[in-house]
């Protein structure tokens, strides 16, 4: 590939337009009014603790990174391809270059998602102020505030890969950059997600429960660190998730173009390059879709969010039929991408339908909590695996619709299982803008209640934040499927790796040392989610008794004339959350290796099917189950079945706090570990083949 | 095989003497004392409300029996051997017996689960009788009781596929007693565990909670139902769940040696039989093992059982050294059996530390409660997940282990696996024995409360409750790891059954067919647990409307002047628990014919393996999680932090609740649905291939 492809030049300039849109975003927002002074004050304490928060994660991924990257260079300086063959000489050119991919594509992630942060914490107390105006306003501040993070992401992930790519023109080393951008989204996504809920149950714990104070009131010194854990958790944590499912399927489908057009240069290049050229006709979509989503003065900005999806979807659908006819592409890319996207697409919607208040399950549900929380919660947790049916289904059809449609065209199977997952991810610039609005209006909420705003702006804010909530529900059905598809590619990848050093890799369930593999990979993510969760409710209680303790040595704080001291709740939560990482990232990244090491690279892609199947029922278990108890409780607070302070409450509240840790800790972390470790045995099965090539 | 091998002969006796010391033991309880007349009245109630479910159960299953014999017997009446070549012969001679195969299969389990009833209801009285004289002769009874059930259901076992195989020679013929037997296991066990959950929860809510009466109060409409439940749950349903696997395995065993010896007759015979004569070696162990189960005047019960399983585990070890060595059998057999043992109690004990009052999960579980229902709730799902890790660990080892010492031994490894099933459970008389013991004791319990027998003796019946405790949670453990290997004999006999039919099995994760396939048996187990679950909360429901009416219409009952009318709240669970059944027992025959013949039989490998997976996985966490719950609360109830009334009681309770149907309804049923799931693949397997034979 001495020739630099053209398309390549365009997704770089794609990668570097999208990220001066979301820029110009990031101003466009700033140079809004940001309030009055009460309520900028209120922001302030938000802002300061999600960059404490922040720089803490990120001095610590320094470190983590700085190491891994050590690692990666000394390993891959060896000329491994050939270890197996008895003679071992060294290439440091490779280990450096693979070290520096792995260090870009942990710090572009970073990047987008400081920015995306950056921009929330001044676009919540805009958005509020906004409200006092209209609804239309409020709207547009926080939705293109959500873009920026969109846009930076895609945009980012896209320069990345290309220049990488262009630079040497090999994926195996596009894949450390993968790595370095999954390493950092495990790390952000699960120490978020220990945050947010950390503050989020300790706060309501202290505040609702045992004060009875109402929630985002600013005398519960859990509060600011409850707003921030949104921030964290919510915006930082959900655009790593969705970067590192974006930028491996790219890879992904790299990779295997790369190696199953290995006997013909033009047709390499061209199908190696595929996945990026999508991503840039996604980006484009993308920036002509966030046009289309507008409110009229009492429009409705769920609809608006969902159509600016669907605009979305059709356009690059358009895009890329038009690629793959006049590209002279073989037309089973354009099937398995299509079937990618609107699988994608549907599996949202029906994340939808289990947790919206609209339909049965969230009703039902809310209903028996007249009979106790044990009853909410066997309710709600069947529902919850019941929900597991048609994403599954969903999943498995697009499988097997890209891989047969694209064998029938006569082009590889297995890589258009990929391009399926490539087509699914393409419009995630859209996909992450609608949902990083969600946390966003929520702040926005949480501020005007915290500043004193009048009732109408409160309302104003409640009507964003509900549609808030549907973004986010289709985003996290969205991901999962996503990540399934993704991890299945990678999958693929992985075997291509392995059999491109020369060892038969039958994976087959009949061959007891991969029903072993898949035995222990399938209780990864069971017992990665219960070391969260543990994290969770044992940072709560040092959380507990730090509130319990401001308001017992300090009365002036319940009484209101005295400020609690916020940062240190901040400081706790941070300290805890990074502290409960080091097991769960060990269990990501050195136990799939063990695996591969010990038991050899069957039991290893054996493990890695174990870890997708539980990995992908539990993700969607969890987060719909922890949405479904969340909106019952909401659906009762709107007077049903008793309302506020009812019994059936106060049974939704114990469902709605089982939830939390459920929804948005353990269960949105899986997607990434998953992906972590699909892609730990793709860059490191070289060493693998090499150890067990004997 | 024209001779008959004397083994076979050796067998049939076997079991004789197995049902006779069954039938000896049954009459010897009975004759024990009965009790007051208080007594007997309260005994009355219970037996006849099980019986009045034991025959509508039975009625149901009758119908289900004949239609799918029926079914059985058309089908197989076709030479499918040759279907797919075009001509189609008939051969009514196979299709008869395999039909009456299963029926035999059926009834075999319905007799064995109807004996060991039959004898707990009679039982539970004579035993809290016996608790005013000591707790030896208390323990003896309900012991012996036990060992009704246990040695009954291996009788009946092996002398019914000893006879089968006697009669037809055919391996493929035993399969259909074995899919009868599972058949029966799968309705006994999951409409027993829902007709007792549904019981369980409706006296609590509305006796406990609402009114304020006590557990076991006499006065509450419900506390039959109750005490039926325990029996027809947890005495006939486990024990149809243990005969299921305890069937199963050898028959897979039976399978495989009969295929994979299939080149040499005597071989042949001696290898088919192999698995026969385990089960009767285990019978003479469990026999011997009964006798060493003694308590003295102030001991241990639990540590009776304790070593009874000890006993007859190395009694059997020692006889299968001599069988595999005097008979000159390949030494790899008993490493086989020697890590199926082993690994059996092994995972029997780490289910016990994680559910045992003395150990940190329920320790910490009952601390944290003081915070509230949800964290007691998180925390103990969270546990919940981490048991799965031993367990799963365990039979990755026995699989590994059985697999590679019998490949190193010169036999075929898959062989191995199945034998190291058989070896776990080869102990089943001594192990159900001591299991069937527990509900027994628990309804002893729930008698002297209700017969208002004196403290002391209440006190006696606790001590022996307690122990039972300890047996129930070892042999969750124990049936849940059996079941796994069980199934992964299955799984090679249906590959074996699926090839001897010209089709090449590929059931590769790298196939796209097997990944849709396994993900679609992944959801199955949790989709499963989901309707039943449902179904106990549905029906619960309908049982508090009732016992509400008859308080509000007969004041008399809460006063004490009128006995409410039990028998209508044991119609109520009963006709609740059998038309919850029809779903559920579709998606376990139909589901996994419809993935063969639709999506192949390559798919339905994957499905199989997805379904073995998740189920594995979904039973331990389920059993694990509310068995720790449950002692979570009893440990509160010994005065630990709070003790009863306090608020840590009280969220301890929300979390037993949500953990009755985790671990008596969903959770144990799992083991049977993917023993009948797989069962339904074998069986059906010359079909399949027939279909796809093309």
């Amino acid at each position: 590939m001495a020739s630099i492809d053209p398309w390549l030049i365009v997704a770089v300039i794609a990668g570097l337009i999208s990220v001066g849109v979301a820029t110009w975003l990031y101003f466009w927002v700033d140079r809004q009014d940001p309030g009055t002074e009460r309520a900028q004050q209120v922001a302030d304490w938000i802002r300061e603790g999600s960059q404490s928060y922040l720089k803490r994660l990120y001095s610590a991924l320094t470190l983590v990174a700085v190491a891994l990257g050590v690692i990666i260079a000394v390993v891959f300086s060896f000329d491994i391809e050939h270890m197996g063959m008895g003679t071992i000489s060294v290439n440091p050119l490779l280990g450096i270059e693979t070290a520096v991919a792995f260090i870009v594509g942990a710090l572009c992630s970073a990047l987008a998602g400081y920015m995306g942060m950056s921009v929330a914490v001044k676009a919540n107390v805009r958005s509020a102020t906004a409200a006092h105006q209209d609804l239309n306003t409020a709207f547009k501040v926080a939705f293109y505030a959500g873009a920026v993070m969109g846009l930076a992401m895609v945009g980012l992930a896209v320069f990345g890969m290309s220049v990488i790519f262009i630079l040497t023109g090999d994926p195996e080393i596009v894949l450390g950059f993968s790595f370095g951008a999954s390493a950092l989204a495990l790390l952000a996504k699960a120490g978020g997600g220990i945050f947010t809920k950390t503050a989020d149950i300790a706060a309501d714990l202290v505040g609702k429960i045992e004060i009875g104070i109402p929630e985002d009131d600013p005398r519960n010194p859990a509060v600011v660190a409850d707003n921030v854990g949104d921030n964290v958790g919510d915006v930082a944590g959900m655009g790593a998730d969705i970067f590192d499912s974006y930028v491996a399927s790219t890879v992904a489908v790299m990779l295997l173009g790369y190696s199953i057009f290995a006997g013909d240069g033009a047709l390499q290049t061209k199908y190696t390059v595929l996945p990026l050229i999508l991503c840039t006709l996604g980006i484009a979509a993308s920036l002509i879709g966030i046009q289309f989503v507008r409110v009229g003065k009492d429009g409705k900005p769920g609809a608006a969010l969902n159509s600016g999806t669907v605009i979305t979807c059709v356009i690059f659908g358009i895009f890329a039929a038009i690629l793959v006819i006049a590209g002279n592409f073989n037309l089973g890319v354009l099937w398995a991408t299509l079937s990618g996207l609107v699988t994608g697409v549907l599996i949202g919607f029906t994340t939808d339908y289990y947790t919206s208040t609209e339909n049965k399950p969230v009703m039902e549900t809310a209903r028996v909590s007249g009979s106790g929380s044990a009853i909410n919660i066997i309710t709600g947790y069947s529902y919850g695996l019941v929900s597991i049916v048609p994403s599954v289904i969903g999943i498995s059809i697009a499988t097997l619709l890209s891989y047969y449609l694209c064998q029938a065209a006569g082009i590889d199977g297995v890589y258009g299982v990929g391009i399926s997952a490539v087509g699914m991810l393409s419009i995630s610039g859209m996909i992450v803008s609608a949902d990083a609005y969600g946390p966003i209006v929520d702040n926005a909420r949480g501020i005007a209640e915290m500043a004193g705003m009048p009732q109408d702006v409160i309302d104003t804010a409640d009507v964003l934040d509900a549609a808030g909530n549907t973004a986010k529900a289709i985003t996290k059905g969205f991901s999962i499927g996503a990540a399934a598809l993704t991890v299945l590619a990678l999958f693929a990848a992985y075997a291509e790796v392995i059999e491109a050093r020369g060892i038969d890799l039958n994976i087959s369930l009949r061959n007891p040392i991969v029903v072993a593999g898949v035995f222990l990979g399938a209780m990864t993510p069971p017992l990665f989610s219960a070391l969260l969760m543990l994290s969770v409710t044992k940072n709560a209680f040092a959380m507990i008794e730090e509130i319990r303790d401001q308001f017992r040595q300090r009365p002036g704080i319940l009484a209101g004339t005295e400020l609690p001291d916020y940062n240190k709740c901040v400081g706790l939560a941070a300290q805890g959350a990074l502290s409960s990482l080091v097991i769960p990232a060990l269990l990501a990244v050195a136990f799939p290796l063990l695996v591969g090491i010990v038991l050899g690279p069957e039991a290893l892609g054996g493990f890695l099917g174990g870890a997708i199947f539980t990995g992908v029922i539990f993700a969607l278990l969890m987060s719909n189950a922890g949405g479904l108890w969340d909106n019952a409780k909401k659906y009762i607070e709107t007077g049903e079945f008793g309302g506020v302070g009812s019994d059936s409450h106060k049974a939704a509240v114990v469902g709605d706090t089982v939830g939390d840790p459920f929804k948005d800790t353990a269960g949105p972390s899986l997607n990434t570990l998953i992906t972590v470790m699909s892609l730990v045995a793709s860059l490191f099965a070289p060493i693998i083949a090499a150890v067990h090539f004997f």
